[in-house]
């Protein structure tokens, strides 16, 4: 450990101590349990302790609504006391040790220096993510009608210069992915020629993706509606995945859980696009309407388990390959940003280890046989199991705390900082 | 006219010159068809002659999302200059001769004063909106855990007080309805007890209620979700109506058409509101996803028919009585909001006159033989009828214009205001 | 035990000897668990030990859809077998000692000896539901334009006497609930008056409540869509409570979980009509797109926990009372029906017993202080228990099955039925 | 015209002559006020003349739903009576020469015999349907488990088989199309591997795939879901797309307008699958809900149009070719089937005419210079127009009726044909 982490680690460890033993006996019991079924505890316990999740730098902030945005006393405001809270998060959770920056939002003047100070509190860099969905100030070209498909010649090639340097950023800061979301689209049936834009949205893009270096990977979020409330270029996973088949093999698919129409089968989709060899990454969160950004796992937690199912049977049949991007992208709009990650980090990683208990041949031997009732009642057997203490165990063995949420609140981390940082005015509502 | 219009009412009628002849002829044939099916377009057009609806202050404006807001030069920035644009769009439409306010937003230091401003433009006013979904600078309590639901004491007795304030201003300037939409809700399973929070919501409405003048109206907006995403006090028109039936006969239900779960009978929902006699109005506008705020008929103006189908019906068959609100609520992201407005306003007008056109003997007869395609068929035959002859013959009349975008455009309005009201900030986005 | 079982307990109890010591450690360490947090395992085991819910007679043989049924060797095809079939499944899982029958598809000439035999297998009944959706062979009125609603009398009048016969079957079979679920409706906008085939609904359904013996209750059963398609004469719980209010105290709701609109909060609604005092019941089963009729718990199984939490909480404020009818109403289609029915019971009393561990002080508590992170993390804390030790010690207790499925299949229940018992047809399939 | 039509012709002639001289003051009163807006009417009249829809033949029958089925005297019960009330719909709206075939549904001896048969009717064939989602009685492998992507090799290759079957009858009656739909899929998670699911399927397919003739093409059908209720292997564009391109460049996507999640952009899809050249065909219908099969245009009929503007727009722009196929693929529940249809197809038909009358040049512009308020007005403009007249003058100048459903009435051929036909029993009901 190279640089100063924000909480005290002797008193994380401290704070241990009461539940070590408690914690052992929930071990041992579970082990037996999964011993009986045939699962190996450790094993698990050592796929677990290997799993991690990036933090989106802008998931640190307090989110809001077009009506309404109430901040908190203490939240970040610039990419450098972002960072701060991920390294907070990082101690105690540990297993968020990446950091998934937006620009402009986090632009700074040395990336060589930010790259030192992420790595200084102990966390690297993620995909990086662009923003053309919001004009910046004296913008040359406006994105009110679009960026990488906008029809309008200057704002494509503004849209397309930001992507670009977006990667440059990236290489400075030790990133590999790019995520490329844009809210192009319409709110009008007519308002654009839905074909020509999507051929303008794949020529931009196209530029974009030549500019990659070796290594990279251009992610495409697909997004069904908002902030364009009639149709938007890259919808579904379809039009995704044909974009990013026409782009080249450095273009592959990100699925955000929220961005789908209601009722879809999510986790099919998941097996499909990388059946195609076009899985790239995810975005997690839960929602219960649209695009709610809640925390992930607290609406659907079984819809995560599901999802997870269909990435252990990929890494166990990898095709074309397999190595998705898990970033978290959530809107924090009531409560401390820093317990929601803790919270949504915990159960991505509950529902992660549900599916490595799965029992795979029983699992396959019933599907092969169309033992309906055996399959499924396989998967329920490992979503029932109470993962707490493995988790908990991989947490500790890493450094975090036992219960993270209560060692967050009992460091007073924010309670400091809303001394220290400068406040945040309320958002303004846009309706 | 007792007042300075904003546009020159002389350059309306010459605007209107080349194309009378076309609207007579148009008019003729339309009366001639009609008269065959035994309608007649005379009683009718005297009918949409006297349809208006309200247009809400803060639609003047452009609208955005959660990620951005894209201002238009010129575009109004307090109640004066929106007032104005009200002005324009009654002028040339003749049929919005109400603006529906909103407070704090439409705050002014004298509202006598205002009453006669709008007077002056030919304008009065509708519903009076509360708002208790943000948070007003150096407000003593917050509305960021709900307002007249809120668990905090202080909270509720101030989002009453407001509403309250809103009724005392709505006497002042000739209101006789106040719309109460708010945005409690809870973002998580649990956050709130769900039967508590509408007990205090209940509660405190209870106060308002008793606040209520003679003769007045509160209108109760429900909302499936957003801002709040896990539940929504007020979420249907179930919650809704029973929330009136114990607030007492003064309180209607209002049916904002965005605000409803997907595949939703929205028809029907207006037909059980005026069985039970608890129909009170409307916020026009069209969606596909889920609160869209779309330009009215522009998305499914068949389902918009079909509401307007039953608020015939139901004028016929007045049970307890029919008297309900018509406004326009939109969002107007990427568009001249008065050009939306005047379109939307147009798009109602079609449905009206179209559901008008219904011929109902035909129609209870084919219901009660169960000849149902016939009934289908009359439902059809006057929603393929192309009205626009009566409601251009309508608008003309009335002093507005044959095309009124034409002519809207042809004022230079927009490029006028522009180079005299202060420019708007980009939004900023809260994501 | 009065009567002769079908499944030889002595081998009930055999199969489980080899499990009782695991169960003991298992549930024996739970306890542990448990208690560190301030929950009494042994008072959790004594409530779930008296949970129960009812079986539907239909439920017992395959499903199908318009498309195809495919049935099984071995199925019932009348209510005897059915009757056995039930007998089996509460045998192995002790928490189903109530069959719901449906009419006309379970009569029999006797109901006194019906009865008899029920209680032979150690059965009861539950709600008597009547059918008025179909036409059956030689009636004299059609249903095919509606029953209770529809415009001709003589349809309405045989559909209000079928129910009334319902009753009388009821009363003789020991029921003390009626559910009412039509499949009125409209195909065709203009199909029918919305508001007077409500009105005819309400007239017919008056006449059945007044049929209702003392202690009985009517449930009124809403449904979104299907059979009808435009519109449902109950369609949803609003239409459901208002209608239930003008029959009288009564008439309840019954709340099926597939009948919703999509993303709509079902917790909530239980929360809402439970407030409202018209609470009455439930018909358990899970889907992802419509009324998919799947097995309960195997989609959203912690959309599932979250109504037992709202069941909970309304146990603990019963208001105007609280007495919810518990029913499995399932279609399946892919499984051996039995073997479904005991998993989806075990699903169910899987969420109750969760529920039963919320720390409902620490939930309250959270909630009163706008601690929305405790609060949820309470929930949480609760559902990601494996309660399954719990459930199955008081199975066991009870005298059934460890391993309800393995001790069926090892039973060979179905492939001796399958020598015994006709075969049925092929599902024609009306497309 | 070769043989005997159904109706007598001098019949139908005598029925217009009261219409004709009201039809050509409608229609000449229209060319007026589409020559205004630059529109030729002659022309339009010219295209609408050869729009064609083809039939699905089980569409001729009463349709019904798992609950029930209510059957109508003098519906048909094999392709010969279908066939006579397909020539009855021709000969009355004069858009539908064609009928599509499902097998075995309309399975005959004698193919030759059959396309005569039809011929002498003025009908042809169109794109064959294969049935692999119902087992037939005596069938060596059951399609319980699925047919294309079974498990079970004796099941594919049973289906394969069929599918092969199917393009030889193809042949024989001058078809060119193979639809394939299959109810595929899965009720619970875990039930089949979704990747190893799929790769059965184009297995299979491609099997298909190498018997289709030269000029032949393969319709993939997609269905998000019915029958199978937790996932499809070809549920949704995406899927069928990358379907269709892994089969080849014969394989094409066939859109059914109720095959969709809620909310969808469904003219979007249109646009995409033509762009990426796969856009192979429609079968026309409408939904509320679910796969609802409800009257073309009876619902949002806004949506219909739009669909055509998608149409009209590749037509103008066909890239790789733009030849889609027709069909209307409604289920009947409610209403006479010939009624259904003919007001159907000519609901089609009237969204197709107003996307003809869409002023491209005045849209392309508008796109072009981001003016959305004037591109949308565009659409607007044309689909307001009642196009009755072009289609009762193309209807009439073909010999068909001026109106169809009136004639048809008039003519009691269901009232003949139920003296004639033999009677069809109620539909079970597979609940």
């Amino acid at each position: 450990m190279k640089g100063q982490r924000p909480l005290a680690a002797e008193q994380i460890g401290e704070g241990n101590i009461p539940h070590l033993k408690n914690l052992q006996s929930d071990y041992d019991h579970l082990a037996e349990q999964l011993d009986r079924r045939g699962v190996d505890a450790a094993a698990v316990l050592k796929k677990v302790s290997g799993f991690t999740v990036a933090i989106p730098s802008w998931g640190t902030g307090r989110g809001g609504t077009r009506f309404a945005k109430f901040p908190i006393a203490g939240e970040p405001t610039n990419i450098h006391e972002k960072l701060q809270d991920c390294a907070v998060i990082q101690q105690l959770c540990a297993i968020t040790p990446r950091v998934s920056p937006h620009f402009p939002w986090d632009k700074v003047s040395d990336y060589v220096a930010l790259r030192e100070e992420a790595d200084d509190l102990g966390l690297g860099f993620d995909a990086v993510n662009s923003n053309t969905f919001q004009d910046q100030p004296g913008q040359a070209h406006t994105y009110a009608n679009g960026s990488l498909s906008s029809t309008d010649a200057g704002a494509r090639a503004l849209a397309v210069e930001h992507n670009i340097e977006c990667i440059e950023i990236g290489r400075q800061i030790g990133s590999r992915d790019l995520t490329v979301w844009v809210g192009d689209g319409t709110n009008f049936p007519g308002q654009q020629d839905l074909g020509k834009q999507l051929d303008r949205y794949l020529d931009s893009a196209a530029q974009i993706y030549s500019a990659l270096p070796d290594g990279w990977r251009m992610l495409l979020e697909h997004k069904m509606f908002e902030p364009a409330f009639y149709s938007t270029v890259i919808s579904d996973w379809g039009s995704s995945i044909l974009a990013a088949q026409e782009l080249g093999p450095k273009a592959k698919c990100l699925v955000d859980l929220g961005h789908h129409a209601p009722n879809v089968n999510i986790e099919q989709i998941v097996a499909r696009l990388h059946r195609f060899g076009k899985l790239g990454g995810f975005h997690f969160n839960d929602s219960k309407y649209g695009d709610d950004d809640l925390d992930s796992g607290s609406i659907n937690p079984h819809q995560l388990f599901l999802v997870f199912n269909e990435l252990i049977e990929a890494e166990l049949e990898p095709r074309n390959g397999f190595d998705p991007a898990y970033m978290i992208d959530q809107s924090h709009n009531v409560t401390d940003p820093i317990e929601s990650i803790l919270s949504s980090a915990e159960a991505i990683a509950q529902c992660y280890t549900k599916a490595l208990l799965v029992d795979r041949g029983a699992l396959h031997e019933a599907q092969r046989t169309n033992d309906t009732m055996m399959a499924f009642q396989v998967l329920r057997r490992a979503y029932s199991v109470d993962v707490g203490p493995i988790i908990a165990m991989a947490r500790v063995n890493a450094g975090g705390a036992y219960d993270p949420i209560g060692a967050y609140r009992q460091s007073e981390w924010r309670l400091r900082k809303a001394q220290e940082r400068r406040s945040v005015g309320l958002g303004a509502g846009i309706v």
